[in-house]
């Protein structure tokens, strides 16, 4: 990797290094000779170059093969040494704040036991003697084989001086300590919000977990972060997903304040990764972009879609929405967020001005109640709208035909599979998978795929995502031949879904997805072939280079 | 006028007759020739030109006398056929947003009576079959020579199937009918809030008008604008207040819904008139801009500089915060806002991150406060904080002197002197006025003078302003001589303020306020000469083209 940076920058003139070196660099005419390049073209068929040319706005202006004349006049001419190449890759389901905040916090996802949380909690706490509200995430009682929720009682053995709150790895459930349960006021006489249910003993008192709507009742208490704590987050955020060769992505639920902090990065010049935004919602939709989505701003760097609406919660807190209960929770069928006429509504005042509409649906009752608003918004909103389902996680199969009408995308996190396989199968029994992560099946349907990672609620790295696309293994390569294997895609099918089918899924493939004269020179160069890899391979695959734009946007240190 | 401006462009090519018509033409070189131009220099020293070259970026190239040899290459030429021309006037103190919703709303303004009101009201409902609310303002019952407030029952004569809600004329207080009330859940037993006042009869039930922070009550009640409702009353405002010659003006009191509709206007290009932008509040002002003033957006049409915070409300309502009671209201002292320390912490948040304060004291109490804040925070925030008093319209003599020091920028509206004449004499008695809209005294005490309109309290037309402060007549030629004339300024001292006082006060007078190499190119063209006129004709003044950026941005038509 240090040899390909520094035979690269032999080559360079000192003014070059610098234009490079910039955050910001100006376009320029250049060139990425001798690589292993290849990208899907619009109908997903591969397409194999040997050089890509780049014009002085950012664009592709060509893709060369070896017999290919090479211009002489050129800004900048880097020799690739053989390396692949492929587009940048797109998470079309990702929460980019968050995943800054996660970063900067307490990160309890490494965490295989409550013993070990407990630990580093301590650890953290005593290097902050300043006793201000202590936040972090990422447990997750499943993986900590505790055959329960985590109590305050436990945090409070811990950390009893000040207010901790950790969120769920899903982000549907928040475990506080007694000092934030007590500032935020909530007793034994709070009554459960709709939507939302608090973890409670024999006596109802308050145990500790605050699951869906019920979160809020916490959070409302938690201190705002400062604008420059917000500042630090996008960046932070940034900076990882680049590491990861996203160049693009959707952000799930941006809040007006989120906003804001994404123009100010753009305002300064800062912002290299692409946000498509989907608003936390009508109201920050309608403050934000005002009567339909926002131009490209920023140079193609930011632009506000459309609105993110939520059928109901997740499966690990048994927050999805399902036809029939739970399987390890006796009547329980979840949390319905929303009825039918309020979905309707939303998605309606959404599209009425044009804006697009994603739908978050994990149970198989919410899927279907969101199909079923599609179904009967097409009649009036008609035209090129792809109303996307986000997760479209279990389906009733008896549905998944329904998916491949009305131009609906799913967009589906391939890592949930393996994160959520056993707890899946303990939610739902084992007779009730058929449509559960069916990526194969949604294909065959006709539905649009859109691949994302759900971050930070799991990584970002799409490698991981790409890897369980065609195995259905995780990373310990369980199961073996993968989990209900006939939902494996290709690599082709995987990658498609992670570049084109990501750019597609926010009116952005005119741009973005593929390499092609025209499209922003969004790339990033690789330690090795996916295409020439198996799974595990895949998964260990390492980014070198994230370009956007046509500028070198990430270099690995 | 329609002569000049056929004149102009007979002498235009076709391709440059479009490009002065875009809505945002692109830079060019040119020149406006054969005007009798002037502007002040940074000293505010007068200097004259006869032509005006504005340079590929829409700057002020060179300021060009009779003499001097006119470039032969250019993009257009103008022949100003003699007229005046001067700097774009900056309104120091506006509401942008208000003044587009007034525009597009009832407005009671040009009424000189109750039964006037009433018939202007009738019409507009009857105009308007749908039963939406009715919004609208302007009502002054000291000019409907009423004796007292008007009530709900006044407007329940007029309209009882729908709520209306009309504000004051100078937003300090609102009329509601009883749909309207009742649709706000206000009754007897509603206390009065913090700050405010509801205005009862015997037995305490709301008799229909809500004072300073009691309006929230009926307000909170009120459907929020819609987004193209919110983006039409920003197109209206600018009309307008290029209409008028206003080329930049600073927006006292921006909500994060205000700034979105602006940044929307800024993405779409659409953008000509600039604002200097001051959050309504520290919570938007955090939101928007976050760890400092925002760079100048939009080309420089754009930036939040800093907030706008309160001490009191008006002297119309007697919200106005004054150190002896009221001599028209045994008692009475008006309505401290904030305590001495909250003043004081809110100061301090902003200013601690580079923000500029400008803060609203109207009453001598007021005032006090304001200087004594300054006076203390001076100490920990030194450098050039420009602390912004706006208004400044009531101070104790005793206090005149601590307005020169510190850095204090008085920003302050001429035009309220006049409206405001004898409910002053009433509200304090003639024995307290030494201090009122004393310009030059502040002046000579060594404040800085920035002025402008409080558009729509007051009409946006700076040269109304400009007649007033150098006559302190209204519009009759009231009272002859003017009221305590020893506060008139000279016409340079007027322009003054209207021009790079607003600039300094707003940390723009590296770029705006005077015409000098390097500033834009924002200036008007006149149908007269003001240095060569009395306030009579002053007042007549027409703006006939309206130049931003170096480029038309408005016509007479």
């Amino acid at each position: 990797m240090k040899r390909l940076i520094r035979s690269v920058f032999q080559r360079q003139t000192p003014a070059a290094l610098a234009a490079l070196f910039l955050a910001t660099p100006a376009h320029a005419d250049g060139l990425i000779d001798n690589v292993n390049g290849y990208t899907l073209d619009a109908k997903g068929r591969l397409e194999r170059f040997n050089g890509l040319l780049i014009d002085g706005k950012g664009k592709v202006a060509k893709l060369l093969d070896r017999r290919d004349k090479r211009p002489e006049k050129l800004d900048f001419r880097l020799d690739g040494q053989g390396r692949t190449l492929i587009p940048g890759l797109i998470d079309a389901h990702g929460h980019v704040m968050a995943l800054g905040y996660q970063a900067l916090q307490l990160d309890l996802s490494d965490t295989g036991s409550l013993a070990q949380a407990q630990e580093k909690l301590a650890a953290y706490a005593a290097a902050r003697p300043t006793p201000v509200w202590i936040q972090g995430g990422g447990w997750n009682q499943e993986k900590w084989s505790l055959g329960r929720f985590p109590t305050a009682a436990d945090i409070d053995a811990v950390v009893r001086d000040r207010p901790v709150v950790l969120a769920r790895i899903d982000g549907h459930a928040i475990l506080a300590n007694s000092a934030a349960i007590a500032a935020a006021g909530i007793t034994a006489k709070t009554p459960d919000p709709a939507g939302g249910r608090i973890e409670r003993d024999a006596k109802g008192n308050p145990t500790g977990v605050f699951v869906d709507a019920a979160q809020e009742l916490i959070r409302a208490a938690v201190p705002k972060p400062l604008p420059r704590e917000r500042d630090a987050a996008l960046a932070k955020a940034q900076e990882i997903l680049l590491g990861y060769g996203i160049t693009a992505t959707a952000d799930m639920g941006t809040s007006v304040d989120d906003w804001s902090v994404m123009r100010r990065m753009g305002d300064a010049g800062r912002l290299r990764l692409r946000i498509l935004a989907y608003a936390f919602g009508i109201d920050p939709l309608l403050s934000i972009a005002g009567t339909g989505p926002t131009p490209w701003l920023y140079d193609g760097h930011l632009r506000m879609v459309g609105v993110k609406l939520f059928a109901d919660g997740a499966l690990g807190s048994r927050g999805a929405w399902l036809k029939q209960p739970y399987a390890d929770a006796t009547g329980q069928k979840g949390l319905q967020f929303l009825d039918d006429a309020k979905v309707r509504n939303l998605m309606s005042r959404a599209a009425m001005d044009g804006f697009q509409v994603a739908i978050h649906a994990i149970g198989d009752a919410a899927n279907a109640q969101a199909l079923a608003a599609v179904e009967e918004l097409s009649d009036t909103y008609k035209g090129d709208r792809r109303w996307r389902i986000e997760h479209a996680q279990i389906a009733d199969p008896a549905d998944l035909p329904r998916f491949g009408r009305n131009g609906i995308i799913a967009s589906m996190q391939p890592v949930h599979q393996t994160s959520d396989r056993l707890m899946a199968e303990a939610r739902l029994g084992t007779d009730r998978l058929a449509g559960a992560y069916a990526w194969k099946s949604m294909l065959k349907a006709g539905a649009r795929l859109a691949f994302g990672s759900d971050y930070p609620v799991e990584s970002p790295d799409p490698f991981a995502g790409l890897a369980t696309a065609i195995s259905r293994e995780d990373a310990n390569g369980q199961p073996m031949g993968g989990w209900h294997p006939a939902e494996r895609l290709t690599i082709e099918e995987a990658l498609a879904a992670f570049t084109l089918g990501g750019a597609y899924a926010s009116f952005a493939e005119d741009r973005l997805g593929t390499l092609e004269p025209g499209h922003d020179a969004d790339f990033i160069l690789l330690d090795r072939d996916p295409l020439a890899a198996g799974p595990a391979e895949i998964r260990q695959t390492k980014i070198l280079e994230t370009w956007i734009g046509g500028a070198r946007a990430w270099v690995r240190k």
